[in-house]
């Protein structure tokens, strides 16, 4: 049996404990597990936001696109964040939303295949997160073509979308060999990394992933909406074009008379002028997660879950995660017919998770600012809940 | 002949004189003319934007997206901008960049159209803003389509993509003959309003202008970067298909198991997750703005530019700019071959232009922020260094 001591000693232990002093903790009683959902707030990232807001933008104005280097920050951004994908750091772009992203590479993906105009077939898995299935029937729509629902059969197949990380169960998706299914069948993967990236150790060129993309709200911790980013193989890169062709994708941004050269490299992903708050959140997030060391941060995810599924089964709950940790993400699933109530009791004592409905009760262990008494105290605490049933049935 | 003394009776009698300590002054001897690139930063901004990151985010995290109006604020936001509009409150969205608003409303003008699939025709002026001209290029290859350069013919156009003040010049198109005359010849028109949001008096609906985009960093003051707006007609709403579709545009959002459903109303131009700071600049900009009233700005804007001109003759400087007040926006545009290094040489000197390639130099006149001594020390610094050539030649 595991006890609280257990979890403080696994705490007293952690080679990452340190870092939770780089978030800001605005309440001691607070147990987080949301990180999944929208990551804490790191110190420096408050700092870096009011250098941009009260330096840069109110003191230098314009001339901070040069000065600052704003004009860069989506390719500067993605070099930082490259590393954690195992990617050259010009193979990276943030910028837009995971959205956009998606629309962006599943068109990109469409027209570096074989498909014949007018019927592309998008296939993606009736159960992957809504905006991913939403963006392939908009392609599918506007390009003449058709999603197929359901990843068993590609035959016929040209873009799949997939998430890596399953965002209710935490399942990892085995990304080299579902590629090279896919790439067998004649389809290119676009992977969505929204719940893997900052919480799993990534190297996408040895996974024999083309193109992905992701979000940086979550693990990464770059603030409220803060820019996704896209990625695809350097190999790629003379050969794609992107759809929404704008001012920071062209060669030569500042020529004003000319047609649209898209630029060399991951640059040519980009689009419209770039939203600098959110992508100065991004940056920094990504910088604590760098230097904190994704080796460590996935290894941490791996214990964390590890230990909030022993105590699940302990206490009697339900988890729809995966067992082997090479094959779960950082996320834990806890299945409850009662979990829209148990959700809000929660949150009334201080404990935040995730709901998806129906049933779910989704519990993020964020190895920068979780702590292994965390996740004790929450499965605890929900247990006792679920004994204590409401009188709101 | 105006003297500095006519400019100072100006300023002490300005109306709007008192807004401009709404905004952070960096250096009170800095001339600012580049309102119209990028905005300065209004004081409640800096407070509203240290609430939105230290007590909304790092205080309340998740629940910020409901505790604090996050998930609105795209309509939100974009009904404090309608009356700016002359528009419905219901009519307006704040998200993403112009970019990707002019790449989502040119698809769906083309959608409302009769073009034949296979062969839409997309009019835009070679002189039009690059980004514009891009998107047009780049909507059209993905559709199959071509681009007519200039607007003197629209027969057998499907949409016509056009700024309606013109970035160089700053020339006000006949919106509602335009409008009309695109329409007469079976296109839709797309406008981009960048130039002309927060300097001009608008009014949409009577202008029968239907779709439009702009940005909120030019003369709204929403930062670098902030988001856009997209502005669609209320009769078209239930008519409209727009190309990204993301969980931000479903009429249910959270609910994970459906085929796409568009949110009712603008809403469904919505896709990914939005950029929180960014639209927190955009809120406040827009506020300021509405609460000087966009009557009094518009009147400022054509005496600020009224008298750029009349000095402008009176120096000897070469103005491109329309003489009639009712065609010229928040702009004054000079000609003049050493653009590029006098552009430098008014930069060292705390007067900050804009330089357009290859002869131009514009100063944005930004009402709240602009004064007419400004205007005056600008020019007459400007042409002194006209007299001054530099050895750098």
């Amino acid at each position: 049996m595991i006890d609280r001591a257990d979890a403080e000693r696994l705490d007293a232990a952690d080679a990452l404990r340190a870092w939770r002093d780089e978030f800001v903790i605005p309440d001691p009683d607070l147990i987080y597990l949301d990180g999944n959902s929208l990551g804490m707030t790191p110190r420096r990232t408050v700092a870096a936001l009011r250098d941009a807001v009260e330096r840069q933008w109110a003191g230098d104005l314009i001339t901070s696109w040069w000065e600052h280097g704003w004009l860069d920050m989506p390719l500067d951004v993605g070099a930082r964040l490259a590393p954690l994908l195992g990617a050259a750091p010009g193979a990276v772009a943030v910028h837009d939303s995971t959205t956009v992203g998606i629309f962006q590479l599943v068109n990109v993906a469409l027209d570096l295949g074989t498909a014949a105009r007018g019927g592309p077939v998008i296939a993606i898995d009736r159960s992957d997160f809504p905006t991913d299935r939403y963006v392939a029937e908009g392609v599918a729509r506007l390009r003449g073509g058709e999603v197929r629902a359901g990843l068993d059969d590609l035959d016929g197949v040209d873009v799949v979308v997939r998430s890596m990380v399953d965002y209710r169960t935490a399942e990892i998706a085995d990304v080299a060999a579902e590629t090279a299914r896919a790439r067998a069948a004649g389809a290119e993967t676009v992977w969505d990394l929204s719940h893997a990236v900052g919480v799993l150790d990534l190297d996408l060129p040895a996974l024999g992933a083309d193109l992905a993309v992701g979000c940086t709200y979550k693990f990464l911790n770059g603030g409220p909406g803060s820019p996704a980013f896209t990625y695809v193989a350097e190999h790629l890169h003379d050969r794609i074009t992107q759809p929404i062709w704008g001012w920071f994708g062209q060669a030569d941004q500042f020529a004003m008379d000319r047609p649209f050269d898209p630029r060399p490299g991951i640059g040519r992903l980009l689009n419209g002028t770039p939203g600098i708050l959110g992508l100065v959140g991004a940056r920094e997030g990504i910088a604590v997660t760098a230097e904190a060391g994704i080796a460590a941060i996935a290894a941490k995810a791996r214990e964390l879950t590890e230990l909030g599924i022993t105590i699940a089964d302990q206490l009697g709950l339900e988890t729809i995660s995966p067992r082997a940790a090479e094959r779960r993400g950082g996320h834990v699933a806890i299945r409850h017919a009662d979990a829209s109530r148990l959700h809000g009791e929660l949150l009334a004592r201080k404990v935040v998770v995730d709901k998806r409905d129906p049933d779910i009760l989704r519990l993020g262990m964020s190895p920068l600012t979780t702590r292994f008494t965390d996740v004790f105290d929450a499965l605890t605490t929900l247990a006792e809940l679920t004994q204590q049933p409401s009188g709101e049935r």
